[in-house]
């Protein structure tokens, strides 16, 4: 157990700085939004989390979701909480006006997002699937169905799921064999989907369930697959919830952790076939999970940065109170004193800041894909988007691993038994580079896709820009700077040798790279949030000198990023050396053929 | 849940080609004891685990001991497999024969240990710390205590425990506040001890609690501690169990693993003090600790090995029955032809292997350690020993962290779930780089002590063997060898810059020291390991030359350990440059005040 505080200075620095976010809510054109919003909106989101959802983080951990035969039964306190997180407003941040959203920019929807996930990631998981759902029908939904559903969903009256996997259809949807076969103007839908989020609960009054099924006609494969919506309760006339549709959870599954958030094995049809309305074309369906993925993606790359932010500030707290050995002086000494407990405090730090730079900076692309006016230019911020969606979820889910376990071993042996709370967060996080696509797959998005589409045009343009960071922060007089800056062109120079490896043709390199991406997506993580520390470095110093120079306070904040950027180069850039050596291999003989597990 | 199966190929092949058991075995003048017994013994251990304890492992991981008024109550089924255990001599393998033991080197009892571990690591703890209490007798209890209780402990018929953690003495047992007070023949002890593995159960009629305790007169810190042996229940005139003690199990810690192995709470004293016997002498205690804690630290490290083995297993099963996409022939595809899961799957054989070879070998310097007649030689082994044991245990059971996560990925959204028995091994992990001394303070133990003792002699001549390793590698015809040595040599160079940077005097080198260190214990596994692998492919392609020369068939392993060391030298060693580089950190002022934890 441990209280949860929003570093909001450091979201409010990176919005400021490395975001430009006042420019960003003018190119979208939205009046009145602005950095003193949206400071407003992150204070007050920090204090909601603190005060109401991160005390029934360890409560959903203890008391998990229940399965009788009314339905899954959530943990104590969460309806209540859901019930005020509604009325709040904050389930419409980020939609759409016309269907009563608060259409704010979706970076600022980032950040206060990592907010709930640091407080209560089970919790927190129900809304962001919503947030799909809600997506979906924005974008594909007839205009009956937004009609029927978006309000609801939107001001958080209902919630809503996603149902993608089966038990044969993990990374491979391909394989997704549930039907629907038409009927009037709906279809029925039957089948047993596995793995669904806040599948079933009684938080409100109805669940809006997105479910990927096949057309008795349909084609094999991803070409084959349909989009529907299969409510939980039929509508009636006024649409309300009235008449229960064919759909039940089956049973829930025992986790390692999120037990706060009831995964589900939705069984659809079981009494002559769920009632399902078809979302946008037939065999399309695919296609269209495929237009969220990059949020739906970069929202669970978020949550690595928010449980590491949660574990960092536990961390912190028990280094603080700890004592073990004592001072010259006699005096007991706590923990925090000792080199190596400060080293895996700024890890957990350092990473922390890294992660929140990257998840913003990449939210803001998308937000800046959607600027009209200018073609080329929103093209030029979907490409980056796009390439750095897999390193936000990537690399953001599998760093957290490291994170919280440094966080337990900080602890000790008092990190080893659960009632501490550290081990939660451990569990928690071991999920994040499984769903929503695991990280072997989001490396192969990364290397096979986005690289391959341009022949690596974005990411050499994306090198070209740390570079010139890497330039100002090494010329400049300042020793830690320049220290930071030689890191970083190291960092990139080996980062580019990788990618021209990658990209070299012929040479098997298709398997070669395939035996190789995670490593490379490894790399582009590190030195991405090594730049983005060095990024807010040079602001800071730069704030530093014009405070200076106008005889105003220094914001000890500034020092604080410069020493995050100078441990994160120091202690963590040279990563991306070693893994572009895995990278720029020539061969994997050692992988071929099934001999090599034999003894 | 999933089978478990020694591969005891590897063990053999480490025994004989790295440890050279049969010379050793020589050296020990241990008659009749040679390559042939070893394997019989492995063989007859694995059987046995494979039968009786694997199949018990996810039961204690469900069905944890539980403490009720008659005290702890130990999991169904181990009572009756203990018994099983001891009756088959397996508590006696390496303990003098004096008192029935059989007198096996070290290096076997770690072959066989290593097998409990993989079997089953919450049983496999009872008979560890029994070791511990075995040792301690055998080394400094008088006459007495040894003809009292070692007999017992050694044939099993008894269980041994370790009492040195308190609530406020934790890595500092400096702080030790038991009190032991003089009465006759015997003390009474007071105070209360956490932590305590095995501290009580129901399964032998007595247990015997060895306890670090401070005498009234005994001067402030380390030097005050002595050593105690406190039974369960006091022996009668017959040396047989009677009287109860003045301890007992007050609570059960609720862990995030090992729940079949009962962590305890134990009071001391609550009725006047528990009658406990004097170690040796008074204020001796913590050296007699120091003396056992080679071995002790070792075992811990090798469980390393046991889970990361046993997650292997498992991972190559699922992953060559679970499919997901096609065959460019349209049949199933099972995951183990993805070479992202096939990198995964041999960073877990590869990094099991190397860790079995530095076990191995490390143990075998402990026996060596021992040999009489050549004082000069059994230094060199104990130094050597001496510097490996923080490797052993830092490198192992940090390691182990990474690849029972890699065996949770590779199973993708079912690793997250309970029943697949993936988190298992995961959360039963997690302590062992914590107790008996967490990484921090082995990564203190090799640079402050290990390298400061000797200058970093016993280091340098390490390097110059694995040198050799790599010359004979890189010098061959064969160009998967070349390659390896072209690695490691690249490999040791970055480490001898990190430990010439080390090794530096002045320019606070000591606090620097103290923050770069767990890089430097965990660069030393990399290399140690990868470098044993690299000896293990010389002497492989050598078998497989004297066999092609005689015309012999070709054993299959030889070409599974070339494969594997190459493997390791194209993904794992090039760790060794990105951790040397951080070694050689001329300053940590990121680190420094207490400034870098504020925004």
């Amino acid at each position: 157990m441990s209280d949860y505080f929003h570093p909001y200075r450091d979201a409010e620095f990176i919005l400021e700085q490395l975001v430009n976010f006042d420019e960003l809510s003018q190119q979208l054109n939205l009046d009145g939004v602005n950095q003193e919003l949206a400071s407003a909106v992150i204070s007050e989101a920090g204090r909601f989390a603190s005060e109401v959802l991160a005390p029934l983080n360890s409560v959903g951990d203890q008391q998990g979701a229940m399965l009788n035969e009314q339905g899954v039964q959530q943990t104590p306190g969460f309806a209540e909480a859901y019930q005020q997180f509604a009325e709040a407003g904050w389930t419409s941040l980020t939609a759409e006006e016309e269907f009563g959203g608060q259409q704010l920019p979706q970076v600022l929807g980032t950040a206060v997002n990592e907010i709930w996930h640091s407080a209560n990631m089970a919790f927190a998981l129900c809304p962001m699937l919503s947030q799909g759902a809600i997506e979906a029908l924005c974008a594909h939904g007839s205009e009956k169905l937004q009609q029927q559903y978006l309000e609801q969903l939107i001001s958080g009256r209902w919630t809503g799921t996603m149902n993608l996997t089966e038990p044969n259809a993990g990374s491979d949807l391909a394989a997704v064999s549930t039907k629907a076969v038409a009927e009037g103007d709906h279809y029925r839908i039957s089948g047993q989907k596995i793995f669904i989020t806040w599948g079933d609960h009684q938080m409100t009054d109805n669940i809006v369930h997105l479910v990927l099924a096949r057309l008795p006609d349909a084609p094999a494969g991803v070409k084959g697959i349909s989009l529907f919506v299969v409510p939980k309760f039929l509508l009636d006339e006024n649409g309300e919830p009235a008449e229960m549709n064919d759909v039940r959870c089956v049973s829930l599954e025992h986790k390692l952790g999120i037990h706060g958030s009831p995964t589900c094995v939705l069984s659809f049809g079981d009494e002559g076939g769920a009632i399902g309305y078809l979302v946008g074309e037939p065999n399309r369906g695919l296609m269209y999970m495929f237009t969220m993925m990059n949020s739906a993606r970069q929202s669970v790359g978020l949550q690595g940065l928010s449980i590491s932010e949660r574990a960092y500030q536990q961390g912190l707290t028990y280094a603080r109170e700890r004592t073990q050995g004592r001072r010259a002086d006699g005096s007991a000494k706590p923990i925090i004193e000792y080199p190596d407990v400060r080293r895996m405090l700024l890890t957990l730090k350092t990473g922390s800041e890294a992660m929140r730079a990257l998840a913003l900076v990449a939210s803001a692309e998308l937000d800046r894909a959607q600027i009209a006016g200018d073609a080329e230019q929103a093209k030029t911020h979907q490409l980056r988007a796009e390439l750095m969606t897999p390193i936000v979820k990537g690399w953001m889910t599998e760093f957290a691993q490291e994170l919280t376990s440094l966080n337990v071993q900080i602890h000790g042996g008092m990190g080893f038994i659960e009632e501490t709370g550290a081990a939660q967060h451990f569990r928690d996080a071991r999920i994040l580079p499984i769903y929503e696509g695991t990280t072997g797959i989001q490396a192969l998005d990364l290397i096979g896709r986005k690289l391959q589409m341009d022949q690596g045009e974005s990411y050499r343009s994306l090198l070209a820009e740390l570079t010139q960071t890497a330039r100002q922060l090494e010329t400049g007089s300042d020793p830690r700077l320049a220290k930071i800056g030689r890191k970083l062109l190291k960092a990139i120079d080996a980062a580019s040798s990788a990618l021209r490896k990658i990209l070299e043709e012929g040479n098997d390199r298709a398997e070669l790279n395939a035996g190789i991406c995670v490593h490379f997506l490894m790399l582009s993580g590190f030195l991405v949030g090594g730049g983005l520390l060095g990024q807010a470095a040079v602001a800071a110093a730069q704030l530093q000198r014009q405070a200076e120079e106008s005889g105003q306070a220094l914001d000890p904040l500034w020092d604080s990023k410069i020493s995050s950027a100078e441990f994160f180069a120091v202690q963590l850039l040279p990563r991306v050396g070693y893994l572009a050596e895995i990278c720029a291999s020539e061969s994997l003989s050692a992988m071929a053929g099934e001999d090599c597990f034999e003894q």
